[in-house]
């Protein structure tokens, strides 16, 4: 099968590679903005070639979008309007009801496929691309009934060959679970690192006085802000949910602290370790 | 050397397991309130023996308390009444104000070393101890002009001796730094996990959703309740500012995504990941 990958970064990059080794694809045509990222990709035989977006869709029967969000949504009307009425085209994106909806109406929604696969590392660009990232996890596809049966059957195909189980979800649903699950843990640990490095001018301070916990608990922190910042604009409304329910719960600490009401902090925390059952 | 450390738990247990291994113990002692510790304790062969805390402390050399912080707080006083006058007490708790103010007048002072070794996990308990938790993690010592220099080395040695090494501070710097490079960590991690609980009731949802970044940044969330609300209730003034400084960046990176302001909140993530620099 010959698959072209838009955006040569993390996913794009561990997919190239997992998507060789099993056999998946017979040839792999990469297309990059970044010249960088194109030369890494060819270093590294994560790509069998380099193309022009316009050269690289042609004759593709899978092409994978992976880039940023706001970027996806830009480019993906006039991706369908160019394609072969065969060629299936996915996205990888973290957000999903922005370019469904840029599509909804477009003559080859059929062909187009919605999906999040539920992995990643902090890291990024094809340097960061590794064999096996998707193995175990849960890939989502959004909005199944809009596209045609041998479409999704056929991203299916490829996310079990990756080793992922699918999911099904309408887009709108995704954003909100993403926002809950994914997206705010980025926040979190943004903020962390921010208010860490307000006081701690000294990084060997930091260095010396962080355990694990502050390791694990930061380190979404190092995650791209192109990326990002995509995401968190593009899923606006359940963002500023998720983050008004988190800074209600930060309220109720801190005025338990203040009050030395050991036990309502106690009971905050013991609620919070209901979460050792769905981690185990 | 005669050792009995006060609270079998993840850090007296660990200290107990490594200074058996390498030979820092010729006899381990151990004293805890609770039942089930003792007998984990003694199935674990973490501890020679269980005594009460009168007989514990009789002929020790060194005496390791290691319970929550509150506890230590009110017991140290009369801790340190008993002991002999060869006998060091060593405390490992993760505040340092509370503990040295109570004994600053008390005649055996300059036997009491406060120290806090910067290492753990998110699990309790003498089944929680493992050997080498402290290989290559830093150890304060505070205040260390109060106590006598012999006391101050045989701590130092023994934390030399679990591979780790020895930063001093006085007790109030200690308790600030400890709040934003350790406390507020855990702080975030209970407020994501109270976050997302409330909204994902199904754990299979979550568990479907979570890719390695949520579980990384929510592990905190599954420690120790007796623990942690000791903790932020005696290190009160230094999480009321460190949770006011988290919380206005939240503000931030809110304001940011509801103006749609890309520029901003890229400003804020390429801050935020120059934690990189402090974790390498």
């Amino acid at each position: 099968m010959k698959v072209t990958i838009i955006g040569l970064g993390l996913i794009g990059g561990s997919m190239a590679k997992d998507m060789r080794k099993i056999g998946f694809a017979s040839q792999i045509t990469g297309v990059d903005n970044n010249p960088d990222h194109c030369s890494q990709a060819l270093n590294h035989k994560i790509v069998d070639a380099i193309a022009t977006l316009d050269k690289g869709i042609t004759n593709a029967d899978l092409i994978i979008l992976a880039i940023p969000v706001l970027g996806a949504q830009k480019v993906i009307h006039a991706l369908l309007d160019k394609i072969d009425d065969r060629t299936v085209v996915m996205d990888v994106g973290s957000t999903k009801t922005g370019i469904c909806n840029e599509i909804r109406d477009h003559p080859s929604r059929k062909n187009f496929v919605a999906t999040h696969p539920m992995a990643g590392t902090e890291f990024s660009g094809p340097d960061a691309a590794i064999e096996g990232l998707f193995r175990q996890k849960a890939s989502i596809i959004c909005d199944r009934e809009q596209s045609s049966p041998e479409a999704v059957e056929l991203v299916i195909n490829l996310y079990h060959a990756l080793g992922m189980h699918t999911i099904y979800m309408n887009a709108s649903d995704h954003d909100v679970h993403a926002a809950y699950v994914s997206h705010i843990s980025h926040i979190s640990s943004f903020v962390l690192s921010l208010t860490v490095l307000e006081k701690e001018k000294s990084e060997k301070a930091i260095l010396d006085m962080a355990s694990g916990g502050f390791e694990s608990t930061v380190r979404l922190a190092k995650s791209s802000s192109e990326m990002w910042s995509q995401i968190f604009i593009q899923n606006k409304n359940p963002m500023i949910e998720v983050i008004d329910k988190y800074s209600d719960y930060l309220t109720e600490f801190r005025q338990a602290i203040l009050n030395d009401d050991k036990t309502k902090i106690e009971t905050l925390i013991q609620k919070a370790n209901e979460i050792k059952k769905a981690l185990k």
